[in-house]
């Protein structure tokens, strides 16, 4: 815990590795590619899979669990979906001592093995829609490991869902997008722009993709969660068929959603500074710790008093943490819990104890500017008021911060510039050339279509082609 | 729906399949030796879940998440673990379409990878103990699949646990077998005996291991937790090694124990019965359903405005769900909810709304003699107590068959003869060769030796042998 977080100017890249292991959210695992997420990181994705399964639940979904091991022949159904998997795939060729006669596939996704299922039980329109989501794990080979970000095995959710028509899949896709979009603001003060994908970055199997993308500190985007309209491409891939009303044999339409540890990665990314994690409150595993101050033994009997008292009067409403630890300095305890993000402290020393008062000192707001007294009456109200603030203050710099990087670049060469400095939002005529052009000249690639766009016409920013809508283009994760 | 569960006393196992499938719980892979978890399956899965990690957490311990591969020479650096796990591995040989080097485990268990990572975090008698739970799957290969009982993959919790004596960690074992005891006995209303397990049965690398044990409702005995006191294996193995406070270095001492979804199977043969699952009221996730009854449309309206004020009621207190489906009748609804085992049904029809009351009847008690009328005023509170007193009647239940079912045969033809029909209480002098003896002639093996058992000393039931405990005997699954 001496060694100091390298600078986020300086080295943007170790900063977040830095980060993430000081704060203690993760290490390196045995296998190349892996990662341990340690319990201070567990508790954080804990939070996140509570906020999303709770909206989850409201959507009227339900959870299930499908096998890890999926049949080889199965990811060769889909043309496209074959095409974008196979070279990630993790393959067990051995069980039981045995060679196998059907190698199996690690699940590196699951809309396979679930449309299997869904052949099996779904019969009648009375069936539709089914609506479900799977919290798992999954493989995707990759040896280069950026904790979080890209890791061989990841935590994630999949959303899985089949419909009567067309119509109901695709508000289905879009309805769990704002579900996205809503988290990523409200729980971890993430602002995202919600849009569609370009045909040369949608999922492998898609009719239509959707992503959030979200700017992080160095500018670069990040995509935080994707929903795909499927159409009827795995329906026909396995036979997903119903009985319609009029007892005629059609096709289900699905979808398939999923957001993953990466939201993780995201939020180090966003909130972090040099002195290591900022967690909003919404998500932080501990939202509020105590750090007693004291020299002799009397004082410690006095200010311990004061402590177990304001612990008693907070911990129903906040998730709190005394860190009466003997060995350890106040100013090492500071130290540690501003790296692992915690959003609020307060200080109990014989001075506030004489004053019947609290110091408060909010992570956010570093130095003297960012601490302040509180009277013990009213405390709780005034903690809950401050987490709330901070809630919104987290969301609120990170929002400015990207529109100060967002720029809409009149031509190729501010277009150029622009995405050297963060997003562009730009006319683009869709092809996919001009887009492939514009990666190859600016490593930018298309984040995303906003969904949110006014209506209008312009010139495509690369190829000068009539276009019809605006892209978000910058660098990405 | 429309075919019947076979009925439990013509073939339990046949019962039991068809209990698990048509209680909607859950359905076969296509994967040999994998199972889907159905909804209804998962949603009790979570309840075991919620339990389970409140009790965890209540007793200090965090969530934390391994990786899913683990290098096979790891497997090989404890003795009795490789040759424990070696038949049952699946292995991954291929990924992204090259030839491993070094082929990678699917985890059977993790005590190898957290012993890895534990020798790199644990330095000094400040890191001690460390007290981590992992949800996940594993994989142990498995192709005679019996739904919860035995698949290839299962989900489960394995705690992991590093201590500076081996008294606290011989204490964290015990302490773990109780969680065990208490949720078994509270929330899933399941007697179980507390045990140690005898030296041939006890798991690859532990000291010792102990278990909780059950008689399902064929009188064959399931192992639904277990607990292990390692000593240093691991810690030799793997070189987890602290400074002490006199700055000597110590190995560590470790514990590890589970509990996987066997439990759902448990619940099921414990309390089901010719309708279906009967679910106790702790766990179910519909702990109530209202089936509105009507004729008219002018009976449909005041039947379903009463329904409303019902759940409205009740819905902050108890998982309750309206089944106002217009496309199936009463008979069949009940019928269905009965399959998966819902504790607890009001029925209201028009004479109900008449006289103010609703019908009431318990899952647990079949026919007339379940139901009840329960006027309006008071029903939360009525329907609390109902809940408890199904849930307390489940455990006696269930208690009262396992005693009926437990024999203390004086001889060895005794013995062989009460293992035909449930549990054997018997001095066993504890030898292997005995053991296995008795395997032979009767199928039956040791379950555990009882942590609470009277002191004293008698002769083996099957050698003759002086012995200074009893053992439950039993077949098991």
């Amino acid at each position: 815990m001496a060694t100091k977080v390298t600078p986020r100017n300086k080295d943007f890249s170790r900063w977040y590795t830095d980060v993430v292991q000081m704060g203690d959210l993760a290490d390196y695992a045995p296998v190349k590619g892996c990662m341990v997420i340690k319990p201070h990181g567990y508790a954080l994705w804990e939070n996140v899979k509570g906020g999303l399964d709770r909206r989850f639940k409201a959507t009227g979904h339900v959870n299930a669990y499908f096998p890890l091991f999926i049949p080889l022949n199965f990811i060769q159904k889909e043309a496209k979906h074959v095409e974008g998997f196979s070279p990630e795939l993790a393959i067990v060729t051995v069980g039981g001592g045995k060679q196998l006669e059907e190698p199996l596939v690690v699940r590196p996704t699951s809309e396979t093995v679930i449309g299997h299922m869904y052949a099996k039980w779904i019969q009648s329109y009375r069936d539709l829609p089914v609506l479900i989501n799977q919290w798992a794990n999954v493989v995707r080979w990759e040896m280069r490991t950026r904790l979080f970000l890209r890791t061989m095995e990841f935590l994630w959710q999949e959303g899985h869902t089949a419909h009567a028509t067309a119509e109901e899949a695709q508000e289905e896709t879009l309805r769990m997008l704002d579900v996205y979009t809503e988290f990523a603001v409200e729980d971890a003060a993430i602002p995202v722009i919600p849009g569609r994908k370009s045909e040369s970055e949608k999922f492998a199997g898609a009719e239509t993709s959707y992503s959030i993308e979200a700017m992080m500190g160095d500018r670069k985007a990040l995509q935080a969660g994707t929903s795909h309209f499927l159409g009827q491409n795995f329906a026909k891939a396995f036979d997903i068929k119903y009985l319609d009303e009029n007892n005629d044999l059609q096709y289900v339409w699905t979808t398939s959603w999923g957001l993953s540890t990466r939201m993780v990665g995201a939020i180090v990314m966003v909130h972090g500074d040099d002195q290591g994690l900022v967690l909003p409150p919404k998500l932080a595993p501990i939202q509020l710790v105590i750090v007693p101050i004291w020299k002799s033994d009397s004082e410690r009997t006095a200010v311990l008093e004061i402590v177990n008292k304001v612990e008693a009067m907070l911990r129903n409403d906040v998730r709190v943490h005394v860190d009466a630890r003997d060995e350890y300095s106040p100013g090492w305890k500071f130290n540690e819990w501003e790296l692992k993000g915690v959003p609020l402290r307060i200080e109990i020393g014989p001075r506030d104890v004489e004053q019947n008062q609290v110091t408060l000192a909010r992570r956010d707001v570093p130095g003297r500017e960012g601490k302040s007294a509180a009277p013990l009456s009213g405390l709780a109200e005034e903690v809950q008021e401050m987490l709330a603030t901070i809630q919104a203050d987290l969301y609120r710099r990170a929002l400015d911060f990207r529109q100060a990087h967002t720029y809409e670049p009149k031509d190729y060469a501010e277009f150029k510039e622009a995405v050297d400095h963060g997003f562009a939002y730009a006319w683009w005529c869709g092809d996919a050339d001009c887009e492939a052009q514009i990666k190859e000249d600016t490593k930018a690639t298309t984040r995303c279509i906003p969904l949110e766009q006014e209506p209008g016409t312009g010139k495509c920013i690369q190829c000068g082609k009539e276009a019809t809508e605006r892209a978000i283009f910058g660098r990405a994760y």
